[in-house]
């Protein structure tokens, strides 16, 4: 490589995620971060960089640019560069080697964990013999569920099944082999159950400096139906959901999804001209969320915000971008 | 007919109802007081009955309980029975006679004219510009929007899915013949929707006596959406929806339908051992209404019971049960 | 007697009264109305009142002031005597005494079915396992529970001592007897067990036009709290509770009882000098209870000024006043 | 005057509504009951309708329809028709007369006395050492504070000024000279004197069916601070301002006032081109209202319904229309 | 001592607190800190340890373990554990033991102050002339009151006598020696005199990191009382009841007392067969307390997590434990 | 100077302050951070202070003490110097000299630039197409609504008037030149016009560590009213106005400001004698308040003492108080 270009790691990286090949919030954001590791230990051997601390730093910023452009809108790439390079300090061009490094290292060491992390926290937030109520499906929250069943808790489910695409089926499945007796029901029965139910339990896509929590579309108005019943309501998101951009004011860009979701094209040309729309998430605000159970504790949705710039710096800035 | 024999007529329109070639609330209340009001001819010129006044009474109660025993659950064939049989009154067979062809034909003449008059009131509520959202497919609450469309108020339609039946899928197709733009949306999609509609409107299956609107899964959840969001509500239903058995205390029961309308029974074999639930109604609690809309005018939820005592009777007597 | 005099029935019921010899709402409000047809029935054979209804009437109107003035803050005394004097009617002696004693025999023979009747409408809003919560010892809120248990259903109790007179513990002991499994708390544990709780059920002390249930003091608080952790809440109250003198907008007075039922003068002497209050009920507003149970049927709160009008005349006027 | 025309009672009556000689809800409403008295008094002994009742009938509701047609939009005027149209029965011309004739009477004599009766309903509701806040200017209102003073309360007051008329000005007024202590605050302090006071008392320009109160700009507002802060509040209001129209859904039109009232013009256009909208009233949802209180009694906003429809009928039938 | 022995100094503390000698939460925390103190001291001559820094650690360590085990529910006891461990840093041993000694000692230092310093930031929340209402005995809240009636403020007090067992009545006589007019009522009256005060002063068993404030039964009901009132409520509670573990998810066990509490053994007999429940404690969820006041100023419920992590470490760790 | 005195440029700066030459919020923190780095130069070349340490900390908080003194009630001010007194940190003279003079650069640094990037933040959280409502004049809060404008985005504004001083008059000119259309109202138009409304957007005069928000008296119940019809609220303001006293419990003191500010004297003559009453600011709970918007990004108003403590220190603590 020139001094300039990434090193190869950060390229062969930059193509799996671009390509999908690299995918899934986890599985991408350790790509990235080992990928500047990788380009830590290649900018201190490299001629240009290897004894310009300014040139190392340069090369480091350049390669998360690189990272950075293969995903805008995944939350969890930018995360995990903001960690890494938040922690790069040092006079020498080998204390900046080491400071990635080890943030890298850190970074990725704590994701294998987090989901596990995560669920014993909110495991630990369950009753024996509670029954819980789950929306959409989120392997964060099933991680919570499973484990107050290893901890040897009795634990039932109401699934809704998430119109439109369903994915309440797969919940059901996932929670159904790991024993727990499932009832599944339509999204419009969430209300009627509630008086049967002892926690609600929701994963997040992503969650916003004011405290809102970005999730399948339905996620706030089952909580603002919740907090009617007197129904605790939790979500469980590991921290890589954060969205440290959000610090700035930004609101989350909702994806509309396909009509043909909602509706098949067949049976909307029978009802004549009508618009369909498919928004796929909406926000539920802080004041009707109890909990954000995360890899590093519980936390009420008012105080994530110190959370995320604690972890991914202060969100204005973006360490990636030229001084 | 013998004289303690309900009369030809009433046998008739028994099994009419019971076979279900007589169907649909309305009808079946119509058919219900018409053969009140033959049986009445019938008794005032039957040997036993024609100038005994005791024996018409029994020989009208008689009547009742024959129609009332054909279909056990519906609300709007004892309403017909109770509002025909409460009017009854009078020293002689002819008065008597008299008063329930009177009853009768009040009745039906009102009937007749229940949904158009409610669709007048429900319409009034509404104004031009207004953004509606509908839940499930009720002709009374179709008959407000349609109404305010015939008076030249330009109304749009945000229209809920509602799952399992999809019967939104009707309402769009209806409120498009009326010129109506629809926007179709799931049924978890509602809050997020609330924030660009100016009114709810929803019908009834049936009215408590505590103002408790019983409709169809999902209305309850929707309208605690509806308060939260500061968006207001109203029931669509005729008077023959009010239940004065809840006079009484009695709850509505909840049909519990078949569970192949939530998932099709191969995907559910797939997922493994679940329950299914697919209850049919809800419960919407009076302080989550804004206003019931009936043919006779619009009543805050609260105060339903009046109406319901004024046209009905005081519910814990049966006008057709033996002294 | 002379003519202006009550009859020796109405002298010895108005005494029996003012000694409490007869005492009880209910007992009190039958014997009143029995003297008012018994006054009627004198009246209509005494020289001075047997052929003029003008005196007949103001016969009847002094009997029952004698009558009122026994027990001038009891609410079912007037309302024996409103219902009675305003069902007086007819243009003859005789008319008038047969209105009269109809209307007493009505009146007593509802009194003698009504807690029977309202216990019918109260267990019907219960359901087969419901657990429900008492607060202090009502036998109408009893009457409801014990209902529901000769129905057939499986009732639980969680029973709240009721300070400072501890109540609780008769309610335990009769619901004991009744069979139901009673768990004893104390006040404050109330909200903690909600949760585990599907329906709170009180009684009252009287029922304001406002829709305000005067009744036992912490009863407005649990209240809040049922509404808060989404439990339903009714009041049991026989109509006779029903108070129309608030119709003019009167607020109940409240009690204030021995400050010895709080605090043991020596424990109080001990801790130095400072005030014992000992409120014996207080007011919960008609937007925290879901319903009114009487033996008339459930109503709304909101609605129970309507009842109140019908049964008991519109307040102001005070039928026993000297026109 | 011919057989179809109005008598001069009813022309002169209706000339001096129309240029505003006779104005103020009050006396508008007894002129038009008055009138059709005399018109009744006229036509009975008219030619063509002294011996035809259906004639004579036909007669008052032309007298009607003249008295209707000179202020389409005030509440009381429509009202005192209806009170007495509705009261209009009998099968001989002389018992149709001397029908509207009492109802004409007692319409007005109920008239005569109302404020002074609401005033002492609503000064049942105060107590001892209230502090009570006030909005806009409303005869009714100040007549319930000036009641309690009279009953030998010691009331004081805080007043809003209510721009941007500042009524509040004159109400500080009166209360002054009522010997009432006065606080006089901008609207917005509201909430923050809330704390002070006990008793929020408004009065109405209407009341809805729906039991939404229609009054002064502001007065919804300040009602959802007061349930926020605790506050109990009434609303005071004859029933002459109950509006039956509302009873078929339609809404009460929001007169909008002249934009000078909010900013001098020159103000105005020191500012730029900007819109200025001044709307006279809001309307206050009937969740936010402890009590209506009216000459006959208070009544929760809910229930007030019951009472327009007894006095005035079921609204959609207009007593003055040709059959 | 052998090198792996805790220290005389440990051992001694350890057992004094095990056999409840020294007790009390401040007590206990004061006096573990300081055998951490000594056991730097001891570590860092004893031949094993002096120069071996890993050994140093090691033995602090078990130190604290043997303190950890002696009151395994005490939230104060690893709170002290927690703040000095968390803090020995060093390379040297010399390093260490200062580290532990100045952490010990400023963790002391603040103890000493902390109840002070408390009183003083409550009692600035508080007015002149304020009326406070209290729940159950809290040093803590009583801090706060006694603090402002030092600052010159006139302060009234609303006490709550605290079934089953009357904590309310030291709370009383405390405030009366402090100078401040009570008065005493049940707890049930809570409510009702809400209205006359203007703060509700609560203390905390321990603090958990969603907010949740764990006091005496009944605090969660009075504050959901305070808050439908209008009326703010403050917990005063010093940083040691905080409760790191919760950090992690886990709920804080409540203790379930004995019954005779409750009830009179003999009365209970007299009832037939009961349960009585007796829960020592509830959960009051953060968004109905308005402050939580420590000595390092007040916060937010929704924020003490942040000081919480500050304080005494990130919770899942325990700093005590063998790496 | 003496080596006890403060600099010239202290002193100058000091008495500027004073006769308001030097005012606005952020013209005062500015001027009073500069003095701090003048004296700091100035200290570090003085004899007595050029060799010593603590002589030089000494003269910074003697000059940090006579800055404070020109303004008690400021809030901008004392954050100036409790923002560069805290970060006076090294064991040298030069050191000490080199804190504080990047301190005061940093503060001033960001000061300059704080609007600017607040209002990015506040533009963030609006939408293209937006209503916005305002309450009062804000710079802060123009800031963001500008900036919204200049990012291309769509937004008109609803403008209250806010008595007593029609402050909106200012903002309605603002929001016109920057090309935004405006409806100017009364106050007590708010909740009417809420419903047309997207976001409300207010200023603050400081905010306390419980997140109250201190603004123009009004603001409160706009919160409030806003909460009640789902229309989302933020306050923009610099994190000079955040109030670290309340760290300490200390509520803010309100100004009551001139009478004839509410009513003309001449006008409150004719009335007679009452009191008026003109309360400057209110104080909005945090829990009616969605987000702070600052230059370091959005927070809920319930973690801002986080920010607070970070940036000014504990509160407690007078930085600029003899040790």
């Amino acid at each position: 490589m020139t001094d300039t270009e990434p090193s190869p790691a950060v390229s062969e990286t930059a193509e799996s995620i671009a390509t999908m090949e690299i995918r899934g919030a986890a599985t991408i954001a350790s790509a990235a971060a080992e990928a500047l590791a990788e380009q830590a230990e290649a900018a201190a051997e490299a001629d240009a960089t290897a004894s310009d601390p300014e040139a190392f730093r340069a090369s480091l910023r350049a390669a998360a640019r690189t990272l950075r452009e293969t995903r805008p809108t995944a939350v969890s790439l930018p995360n995990a560069l903001r960690y890494v390079l938040q922690r790069m300090e040092g006079d020498s061009v080998d204390r900046l080697r080491r400071s990635v490094v080890d943030a890298s290292e850190a970074f990725v060491r704590q994701l294998d964990r987090a989901q596990e992390d995560l669920g014993q926290v909110g495991a630990n937030r369950l009753a024996d013999g509670d029954t819980v109520m789950t929306h959409c499906h989120s392997t964060d929250a099933l991680a919570c569920i499973e484990a107050a069943v290893e901890q040897g808790k009795s634990i039932s489910a109401v699934v809704k099944e998430t119109r439109p695409r369903q994915q309440g089926h797969i919940t059901a499945e996932q929670l159904r082999d790991a024993g727990v007796p499932v009832t599944l029901i339509v999204d419009s029965a969430a209300r009627r159950y509630l008086d049967e139910v002892d926690h609600v339990v929701v994963g997040a896509d992503s969650i916003a400096a004011d405290g809102g929590v970005i999730n399948k579309i339905g996620t706030s108005g089952l909580a603002v139906n919740a907090r009617e019943r007197g129904v605790p309501i939790m979500t469980a998101a590991q921290t890589i959901k954060l969205h440290p951009e959000t610090l700035t004011g930004h609101t989350v860009e909702i994806e509309m999804r396909d009509e043909a979701e909602v509706i098949d094209p067949e049976a909307r040309e029978a009802i004549g001209e009508i618009d369909v729309e498919n928004p796929a998430f909406d926000v539920t605000p802080p004041r009707y969320m109890d909990a954000i159970v995360t890899e590093q504790g519980q936390f009420p949705p008012e105080s994530i915000v110190t959370l995320m710039r604690e972890l991914f710096g202060e969100g204005a800035a973006e360490p990636w971008a030229e001084p």
